[in-house]
């Protein structure tokens, strides 16, 4: 009975009952290989005298391991580990959590997995986030409280979405964005990102090649190849995606599909030109092309009309639209849409319950609220208001302080510029003394498929007010290299 | 001019600027091929007064739709229909909304993709589903709103998870579990239905082998499966999953991972054996073999101790450990984790950010305040009582109603009976039966890796209180064929 002299350890004030603890400390003691196989335990009335405990304390406690197989009489019936089990692992014993390293071969990890924490205080200059405090959360809140109190709502329901999102967003596309689209042809999901992510997998087969915009959006292209697909670039000039470069791919069977930002291209800010949109929609009907149609910041756009978006003119079933509400509403909510043909809808659905099975069906409630009362619209026309004001108040400022830095056009719409840099200025050896005084802003470089430098910066001014993005700009100038500050102003 | 003959629609109650509404009617008719490249439209001085407008709206909606380069001027200054525009697709005009069929090939559905809906008034004896009537809702709706007041909440955040929430779950799994895990281990998902859709995606490579139990949960093995991995059946017996089969699998290169609910097996209910687990411990540290243990209803023990984890004793970095909150609170709040080695912590958070970027932060936040009030403790100590007071009433009524026809062990944990249909019944015409006569009830085939029957029902007591139990069991009795009830109640 060597085994018996360290004393297990009960604790009176550990609130699980002491035949626990016994039971707890034995096989702790068993795991770690203190008590090997075959080794003999005490007599029940020995164990409750060593620990000061009630006879019936211990015979509960080996009751349960006899039960569970841990422990075993012998034909004496003495009590002993159960023979059944296999000697430990070496360095089974005392592990005080998971190891680090995994003991079996992890597969390559994505190649854009890094997403950097900024320091405290940093004014972000960067592009498409919008400004968290402008939601309405008073109103979300109660509409959240409102919607639990329907306790469907916690229970597992449609994988598409709610039934009642589903109609406010269908109303939504038809006045906000001339997109006649019924309920059943909307599958909500977690914001964009899950968009993209189902519709490489339900939508296309391993090593399918898509086309995306040379220049565009890192974390579509990143979905797309962890679904198994290959990204292949297409230039973006001044009137957008050069569909006229598809011809030749789709012939040769290289893609099978096109990825893309028509609205405002992102990152660029141009708009699709109206005969690349129609020979796109034609090349994909002849070619039976899926055109992943992302409308990522439909909501904003200042000046004019919004154009439709391409799902709009589509009488092919190519289409596939992917929606969100991290701009208007909130990111964090996570809440977007696909909408496209019934089939491809229904097979987006069926992906999408083996990825995460459905939605937060109580938040989709209560954003459903919000569109109902009208709420989200009103939310909508007055950050647009507000966006608007900052895009003028960032226009000013580059215009003011760093008119030969930096060339532009002011957007139509989005929430960000896109900004030449001069001949002679490093945009990347900026953005990171820039980053050191106090702003974050993104270099041209990002945002390229190839990953080699561009001469431009994206500054962002969703998430700042006026005051912050004079500021902003102020941090950026001082930041400038002084002999280029200098070049700069005679530049202009 | 004939075009003009049809006039343009414009309505006065449209909240529409009048001059987006000409812009709108021209491009539909455009897109629609009523109006042709190099069409002429009439002059804006005309126009005007064929629609009694002022002339300058007319000019405004011309001016923007120039810019978008839909129309252009001649060199004698008329006004037409851009020549850059190719023609129309045949039959994309007027396209009431997105068409029925994919204009694009789809790739295989999901096996299975089925998942039905109830006739209404149906009650529902099915498989591990909690009671949403139990959700503290008044709790969570508050703590939900207190969550919003923190606008970061609603902004893009930390991927693995509401760091409240990650050190709120560590502490729990410390406490009921016995798993020693810091915050930094786990990853937050959205239910374990995205935990196992990552694992496969993050941890295994497209075509490795997984081993999962021959009676087993469908949904996990069709997320494997999307993921590209072939699931490959171990028989399960009164001991759980046949551990010593995996080592010939091993050996052969068949299989780089077991996926097992060692807890209480789904669907059979039964406990792994120690010895068992022990020996996949050590198989899977010798083979490099990922063990992801699914520990899906571990709040629900009714029966002395409940058994730890394998990841409690695992020293070698070998198993990935995924949970829920499904079970002790709602299934709707989609709130899961996986635990284990950082390195594969590190890689499956990775590709989340891919897959939809973040949970829901605000009720992360909320959720882990029910924690650390002890409101989630408080209810799964209510809940496991309640869940224990059904289970013995469904004992009682299938001994007093359908002791002839079913046999069962009570189980230990969990919300479900397996039960044997005795010989000469047919479980699925039962069920077929069942349905008909109210109640939903799975047979064995279900669950099986090869889609043969098998003779067993499985009876989830969560969602149903004590009286409708009793009228559950009495429709279940009522839809078995006449002459199987005499049978049953005299070899009972």
């Amino acid at each position: 009975m060597r085994t018996w002299q360290t004393p297990l350890s009960l604790d009176r004030a550990d609130p699980a009952p002491l035949a626990v603890q016994i039971a707890r400390a034995l096989t702790a003691r068993i795991r770690a290989g203190a008590l090997r196989p075959g080794a003999p335990l005490p007599s029940s009335r020995a164990l409750a005298r060593t620990l000061g405990v009630h006879r019936n304390t211990v015979l509960a406690a080996y009751g349960e391991l006899a039960a569970e197989g841990w422990i075993a009489s012998d034909p004496a019936r003495a009590t002993l580990v159960s023979r059944d089990l296999p000697p430990p692992a070496p360095g089974a014993a005392g592990a005080p959590g998971p190891a680090a390293r995994a003991g079996f071969d992890l597969p390559p990890a994505p190649s854009d997995a890094t997403w950097e924490t900024l320091p405290p205080g940093t004014l972000e200059l960067l592009g498409g986030t919008p400004d968290p405090r402008l939601v309405p959360v008073a109103a979300l809140g109660s509409a959240y409280r409102r919607a639990l109190r329907r306790r469907e709502h916690l229970a597992y329901g449609d994988a598409a979405g709610h039934p009642r999102l589903r109609a406010a967003l269908a109303r939504m596309l038809g006045e906000a964005r001339g997109l006649a689209v019924p309920p059943e042809a909307i599958l909500v999901t977690r914001g964009a990102q899950m968009a993209l992510a189902l519709a490489g997998r339900a939508l296309l087969s391993p090593g399918d090649g898509v086309a995306v915009e040379a220049l565009g959006y890192r974390p579509a292209w990143e979905s797309l190849r962890l679904a198994g697909l290959r990204t292949v670039p297409v230039p973006v000039d001044a009137r957008g995606l050069q569909v006229e470069r598809l011809e030749a791919l789709a012939a040769a069977g290289a893609i099978r599909a096109v990825y893309l930002t028509p609205h405002h291209q992102y990152p660029t800010t141009v708009t699709l030109a109206p005969a690349r949109r129609l020979a796109l929609l034609e090349l994909a009907r002849r070619a039976r092309l899926l055109v992943l149609e992302d409308d990522y910041d439909a909501e904003f756009h200042y000046e004019g009309r919004p154009v439709p978006p391409l799902a709009s003119a589509d009488g092919a079933g190519v289409v596939v639209y992917v929606g969100t509400l991290s701009k208007v509403l909130a990111p964090g909510l996570r809440i977007g849409w696909l909408a496209g043909p019934r089939d491809a809808i229904a097979r987006l659905t069926a992906h999408r319950r083996f990825l995460d099975r459905q939605g937060d069906l109580a938040v989709e409630a209560a954003v459903a609220e919000l569109f109902e009362e009208g709420e989200a619209q009103r939310h909508a026309w007055r950050t647009r208001r507000v966006y608007a004001g900052r895009r003028e108040a960032l226009a000013a400022g580059l215009r003011a302080h760093l008119a030969g830095a930096l060339s532009f056009r002011t957007p139509a719409g989005g929430m960000a510029f896109w900004c030449r840099v001069a001949p002679g200025l490093d945009p990347e050896a900026w953005a990171a003394r820039a980053l050191r005084a106090g702003v974050a802003v993104q270099p041209g470089r990002l945002f390229a498929h190839d990953r080699r430098p561009r001469p431009f910066l994206r500054l962002g001014f969703g998430r700042l007010d006026e005051r912050e993005l004079a500021e902003a700009v102020r941090r950026l100038a001082a930041a400038l290299p002084r002999g280029a500050q200098r070049a700069g102003a005679s530049g202009a």
